[in-house]
C-alpha cells in the first residue's frame, strides 16, 4: 500500500475548509470586478529561464519540474512575474487584471501558521502610465475594502516607498549592490526583533555603526519629521559647498591652463586643490541626489495619501519607514495590510509599486502596481466561525417503507426547482440517524415520503417549527415558503 | 532576455477566455451544490507512490517534480486518484464531493483540438453504499442537466459497462491480463476507424479472428440483441453440459475408489474420461460465468434507465457497446456525453463506477461513481459566442480639463452603490478614443465630468438612449435607473 499522507507542506482542505476558502476568493473577485479588472489564467508552471533571477535570495525556494525530455520547467513562484511575462509577451502596455490561483515555495512549512508550501494568491493589478500615484491609490483602497468586508475588526495598512528606503541605505553609506538584501533583513522587523536583524544585516556586509544609524532613522512614525532628518543633512553639506565654492575657480583656472606657463610645482599644487575640490563636490551631489531622492518619495507618500482621503480609506492608512517587503522588484510604494486584533497572523494583504519588471523581459515600459490578498491568512482568522459544508435545503427521508421511486419524483421536482436537496440514497429508515445527519449538515427542512400519510396522499414535513402533514401536490409550495420564512 | 513563451502545451488565457470559463466553471457548481456536493481541495501534486500503477498504459505522461530533496512528487494526472487518496487517507466511507482544478498531463498537445498539458477538471462523486445504481443514476442526471444548461444544442450520453465488455472479451477468449489494454484500444473507436483499432487490438495480442468477432458484436445498438446472443451462447453449452453430464457419474467414482481394486488400465480410462469432463465442465462454468456476468450487466444497465427516467433525462441516454474509457480503474457503468452538432469536439463529460479504487490505498470498502467535465471542450465551442471581458457598467470619462478629484468623488460614489465602475486615470481629453474603450469593453453608461455642465452644478450622461445633463447630486439615481432599463 502506498504512502497515505499528501506532500511535505501541503493538505487536503475539507468541505468546510474548502466552503471557507471558496466565500474569500468570491469576495476578492466581487471588487475586483467591482473596479472593471480583468481576469486572466496563466499555467501553473513557467520555462525556468522565465523565473529565474527574478526573486533575488528567494529563488532557491523554487520547484523545479523533472527534465523528462521537452522544455525545463519549474511551478510558479507567485502570479506577479508570469504576469510581467504575459504582459510582454503579448505587448499589453495597459491592463486592470486578476488572477487568482495556487503558488509554490519550497520553503520550510508551518502549517498552523498558515505557512503552506503550495498556496493560493489573489492578485490585482494596474499597469500603464496614468496619473501618478492614482493607481497606486486604488489598488490600496480595494485591498482596504476587501480587508473591511470581512468583519474581522479593526485593520491598518502600513505603507512605505523604496525609494526612500534607498535614500536612507545611500545616507549610511551601504553601496547599492547590498540594498535589496539589507532591505529583505529590514522587513523581518515586523516579525523579529532589532538585534536580530542587526545580525542579519551585519551578515550581509552592514558595519554596526551603520545599522544603529538605521534602527534610529526607520524608529521615526511621523513623515515630516523623516523629511526633516534627511533636509538637516543635506543642510550641513551646504555649508561644506560654500567652503568647496571658494576653492572652485583655482580648481577651475588649473583646468583651463593646462598648457601655460606655471612652474610644475604651482601646477601640481592647483591640482591637488582641484582634486580635492572634486571629491568634496561628488560626495557634495552624492548628498544632494538622495535628499533629492527621499524629498521625492515622501511627496509621493503624500499625494497618494490625499487620493486615499477622496477615495475615504485613509483614516487606516500609516506611514512605516520599517515596511520594506522581502521581495527584490519593488521600485515604488509598498505596503502591507493585516488586522489589529491578529498581530500573530500578520499581514493578510501586501502589494507595492514594480516598475522595472516588465523591462527584464522586453524593451516595453510598462510600470505597475499590484497588491496579493493572503487568503489562507484570512481563512485561518475565520475558520473559527461555523460554515456549513454544503448549500442543502431540503433532505427527503426514509419512512418505514422504501418508496424509492416516490422519494425519487420529490427530490427531482425540488432541484427543477432550484431548491438545492438531497434523499436518503439507502434503504435503511432508522429516523433518529437521518435526522442527525440533517442536524449536522445544517439542514433545515426533512420532508419525509412513505409513513402513514401516504396512504392520504400526504408527507410529513419537519421544519425548525414542527412536523405537519401536507398534501403531496402542495409540498413543494409549502417548502418555498418556509424556506423564505427564514 | 528570456525567451518569451508558456511551456509547450500551456497557454494563458486571456479575459475574454477567463470569464467564459470562469462562468462554464459557476454553471458546474450550482449543479453540484444543488445536488448537497461538498467540495474539496486535495494538493496540485502528490507523492509520486500515490499515482503509480493507477492509470495503466498512460501512467507514461506523469509529470514528475524534480528531486530537489524530500518527497518524490508528481503533478496529479486527474482528480480521481486523489479522491480515492483522501477517502482512504480521511476514512470517509460516504460523501458526495465536487472538485474544480488543474491536472497535467505530459501528452502529444493539439491546441486548436482543445488538448492541453495543463487543463481544468471539474469532477463530482458519489461514493458509498446505497441501492444499486442510484448514485449512478444521479451523476448522470446531474451530467445531463449540465450539458443542457450551456444551450450548445441536443446532448446526447453514451453509456456502457465494463463488466459487459469483459463478457465479451471472455467470450472470445482473450486472457484477462489483457482486458485493461484491449479496452482503452476499443475506447478509441469513436475517434479511429476499427480498421485501426484492429491493429492496435492485435499489437495487444488479439488475433484477427477475435478482432473480427468483437467488431460484430460491439455493432449491436440494441441491449436486448445483445442478451440474446450471449444466451443463444449459452444455449449451445447447455447440450454439451446434458453430455458431459453422463460422464461424470463415472468421474465421481473414479475419485471415491481411486484405492480400490480395478486394474491398472480400468483407473487409466476412468481417469482420461475424468480428466476430459473436468476440462468440459471447466470450459462450461467459464461460459456459464461471463453469461451470467452480461446478463447481470445488462440488467443493471435496464435498472439504471429505470431512473433516469423517474428523474427525466431518459430521453438523452443511448446504450452504446463500443464505449469503454480509456482508464483502467473502472469496475462497472461507464458513460461519456457529447453535443451532437459538435462530433469533432467529441466528449464533453464523461464517468463511470470504480469500486476498487479505494481498496488500492487502504482496507476499507467504499464503491464510487462520478464524472469529470470536459471544461475546456465546453470553452472550444462557446467562445464563439460574444461575452464580455469585464463586468465594468459605468465609465467615468475626463473632459477637458481634469477634474480629478470630481472623478475620484464621483467614480467612488458608484463603487460604494455596488455599481461596477472604471474612471479614465490619465489626463488626457480625447473624447473618440475614450469612447471607443468604453465601446470595446461593452460598457453601456459614460459619464463626464468637468465639461461646461460643471460650473452649472451638473455632469454629462451618455446611454444608448442619448447624452443628456443631469445635476451632479442626482447622477447615481440617473445611472441605476439607466441600468435598471436594460
Amino acid at each position: 500500500m502506498p504512502s497515505l499522507r499528501t506532500p511535505k507542506g501541503t493538505v487536503d482542505f475539507h468541505p468546510h475548509d474548502s466552503k471557507l476558502i471558496d466565500s474569500i476568493l468570491s469576495i476578492c473577485k466581487r471588487h475586483f470586478n467591482l473596479h472593471g479588472a480583468r481576469s486572466i489564467d496563466t499555467p501553473t508552471f513557467e520555462l525556468l529561464s522565465t523565473l529565474t533571477n527574478k526573486y533575488g535570495e528567494e529563488s532557491k525556494l523554487i520547484f523545479e519540474l523533472s527534465d523528462q525530455g521537452g522544455d525545463v520547467c519549474a511551478l510558479r513562484y507567485d502570479l506577479t512575474v508570469p504576469f510581467a511575462r504575459y504582459l510582454a509577451q503579448h505587448r499589453v502596455m495597459k491592463m486592470r487584471r486578476y488572477q487568482i490561483g495556487k503558488v509554490f515555495r519550497r520553503d520550510q512549512p508551518a502549517i498552523t501558521k498558515g505557512r503552506y508550501r503550495e498556496f493560493y494568491q489573489c492578485d490585482f493589478d494596474i499597469c500603464g502610465k496614468y496619473v501618478p500615484l492614482l493607481a497606486d491609490a486604488e489598488v490600496i483602497k480595494i485591498a482596504v475594502d476587501i480587508l473591511k468586508e470581512f468583519k474581522i475588526g479593526e485593520c491598518v495598512v502600513r505603507l512605505n516607498h523604496r525609494r526612500l528606503l534607498e535614500a536612507l541605505f545611500m545616507k549610511v553609506g551601504i553601496e547599492s549592490e547590498k540594498m535589496n538584501a539589507i532591505c529583505s533583513a529590514i522587513d523581518k522587523l515586523d516579525k523579529m526583533k532589532f538585534k536580530e536583524v542587526r545580525s542579519e544585516m551585519i551578515a550581509k556586509g552592514c558595519t554596526l555603526e551603520q545599522t544603529r544609524e538605521i534602527e534610529e532613522l526607520v524608529g521615526i512614525t511621523d513623515l515630516e519629521e523623516v523629511r526633516r532628518r534627511f533636509n538637516e543633512i543635506n543642510g550641513a553639506y551646504e555649508q561644506m559647498r560654500d567652503c568647496v565654492e571658494d576653492k572652485r575657480s583655482d580648481c577651475e583656472i588649473t583646468q583651463n591652463q593646462k598648457n601655460s606657463k606655471d612652474s610644475e610645482h604651482e601646477i601640481d599644487e592647483k591640482r591637488d586643490t582641484c582634486s580635492a575640490v572634486h571629491g568634496a563636490v561628488a560626495k557634495e551631489s552624492e548628498t544632494v541626489r538622495y535628499v533629492q531622492i527621499a524629498n521625492k518619495a515622501i511627496d509621493e507618500i503624500k499625494a497618494l495619501m490625499e487620493f486615499l482621503k477622496t477615495f475615504k480609506v485613509h483614516e487606516n492608512i500609516r506611514f512605516d519607514f520599517t515596511l520594506a517587503r522581502g521581495l527584490d522588484y519593488y521600485t515604488g510604494i509598498v505596503f502591507e495590510g493585516c488586522y489589529t486584533s491578529y498581530p500573530d497572523v500578520g499581514s493578510v494583504v501586501g502589494g507595492g509599486r514594480y516598475d522595472n519588471l516588465v523591462k527584464r523581459f522586453c524593451k516595453n515600459d510598462v510600470p505597475c502596481v499590484g497588491m496579493s490578498v493572503g487568503v489562507l491568512r484570512i481563512f485561518s482568522i475565520l475558520r473559527e466561525r461555523e460554515t456549513r459544508a454544503c448549500d442543502t435545503q431540503v433532505y427527503v427521508m426514509c419512512a418505514r417503507t422504501s418508496c424509492l421511486a416516490e422519494r425519487m419524483e420529490l427530490v427531482n421536482e425540488l432541484w427543477e426547482n432550484g431548491i438545492e436537496a438531497e434523499m436518503n440514497m439507502g434503504t435503511r429508515s432508522d429516523v433518529y440517524e437521518q435526522r442527525e445527519y440533517a442536524r449536522k449538515s445544517g439542514i433545515r427542512v426533512i420532508v419525509t415520503v412513505g409513513g402513514d400519510e401516504m396512504s392520504r396522499g400526504g408527507v410529513s414535513m419537519w421544519t425548525e417549527e414542527g412536523e405537519q402533514e401536507v398534501k403531496r401536490e402542495d409540498v413543494i409550495a409549502h417548502i418555498i415558503r418556509a424556506l423564505e420564512r427564514r
